[in-house]
């Protein structure tokens, strides 16, 4: 984990896992058989601003409701950059990849399962929460203090915009 | 932040910004892409005692669901106070104080993130719970020791209240 | 508070305050202005148990929605013994026992916050959460070491039943 | 609780409570009555990594809500190894033994309350969260690190794949 910080002035784009990223791993099963989440609303300003500044954004998720997809546009994600029900999610990964002329080195991804490692492992910049399981752990460049839900994806988020210069807020810009 | 409690005798109205504040900054994404949030009933009990008292109250925020006018229009803060997609939020705190004759020396704050600072620098006690970003804390008169959703909004208010002579509870005017 | 348990023994009904002692004071704040709240299954078990039993129960809760209404009688609360939109509390308190030929020393109440103070101070047992407010605290008998919502109420259920000898679980009686 | 290593390699099955188990025991109480939870995501994992590698799966709760039922059917348990309204829950278990030819000491059960215990005494393998009531953690083989709804259902099943030598991931076949 020594030298992530010498990664982080190219990193380009910011691509995601979600449970247990945005989220605590928490699921509300509702009535009608959707999954639901609580995000956090640091993580999504945070988010926005990367949007805002022009960084390329990414949501791969084995997750399937439109929740996810609805949380995601609101913050200002594009709809072809919102990948559900994605198990299998290296192709994903570099289709997102592929789409905006993007080398994997230029791209970072926080995971905390299983199912993140492939992306993990090829991505440019691989980070986990906090609570992410073991094998995560493992093959991250960068572990933030965080745990998941809780500001992981804000502290990544802040580091690669402030060493890029990038971390000023606009009210006037972050009203249109 | 030394004199604080020198402020928290001119106070005459309380404002806030809610993700943070009123919550732990968790936003449930529900299916219909609203977001909805869970509230504190002790502090939605100091609001609605300094409501009780003559206190003006607005709530400035960037979050855009109705479920946020309901909440607070039941606690007793009036329609014209309550300024929902609020993202460049100074302007609305004067439009506040203007419509109310008070002076901002006289409105105390409470804000937790980036889009708060505006408003924390020209109000009369700047407020924020005791897990507001680092640039927050900075500006603040009054760093509450309680997190946001976990009692820093009941503790200001009662802190005004008590310094004011006010905090005294009685149960025939609560319930009308 | 040293004398709590000498109480314990006379306790023929629970009464109780919904929000911060059922629950941890949190409010999920829906898009049609309804304010729904997480309940806990030890306590809903302790309480099933206690009407099994053959003690009477009532909830006293400023609370307005159906939903906790429903939440109680589903565990076997009796529909005239729920009093929802109860502000000022104590006659509230006073028509339950009087509906069942109780003496207030007969009865413990739990409640947290300043509108349970009148009743917490003519009930047979006073009782609070481990972060009720402070005056409510001065005012009980005993201060769980459960907060609000996370076990306080299975804990005087059963310390009450425990020593009655009524502690005895019957898989066949909670089936029927 | 010294030897429940030696009983892992003989499960063929595993078997659950819901409340308190996969859920820190909250139940969200909706303005129709019905009660939602909220579930883990790794846990979620966890159990889908058993399905897949075969092993049996049953759910045996007192709870009464389809948001149960099509929480475990996305997961892949089958529809009549779901059982509802289980209060007298060893019948239940049995039941489901009988019907896919298992021996009671070859079935794992999780469980954290007194109507858990009928079936913890019988089962192959008595486990309870961290946080279960103090007469099941007596009659267990292995008391989980984690709480409910926190990673002891993942804890379990990852032991008992490990070593077994099941705990491959796969994502083609995840995907599938």
């Amino acid at each position: 984990m020594g030298n992530y910080k010498t990664k982080l002035v190219n990193i380009k784009a910011f691509t995601f896992d979600v449970d247990g990223v945005f989220t605590d791993g928490g699921v509300i099963a509702t009535e009608n058989g959707d999954l639901i989440r609580v995000h956090d609303s640091k993580d999504g300003f945070g988010l926005r601003m990367a949007v805002l500044k022009g960084y390329k954004t990414a949501i791969i998720t084995g997750g399937t409701s439109e929740s996810i997809r609805k949380r995601f546009l609101g913050i200002g994600v594009k709809e072809e950059d919102i990948y559900l029900r994605s198990r299998d999610k290296e192709p994903d990964f570099h289709d997102f990849c592929k789409r905006h002329s993007l080398k994997p080195e230029e791209v970072a991804f926080v995971g905390d399962d299983l199912p993140d490692i492939p992306i993990l492992k090829v991505c440019g910049l691989a980070v986990c929460p906090a609570d992410a399981v073991a094998e995560v752990k493992e093959v991250c460049d960068y572990i933030s203090l965080y745990n998941g839900g809780k500001g992981c994806v804000r502290d990544l988020i802040e580091q690669v915009l402030k060493i890029q210069g990038k971390w000023v807020f606009d009210p006037v810009a972050y009203s249109g």
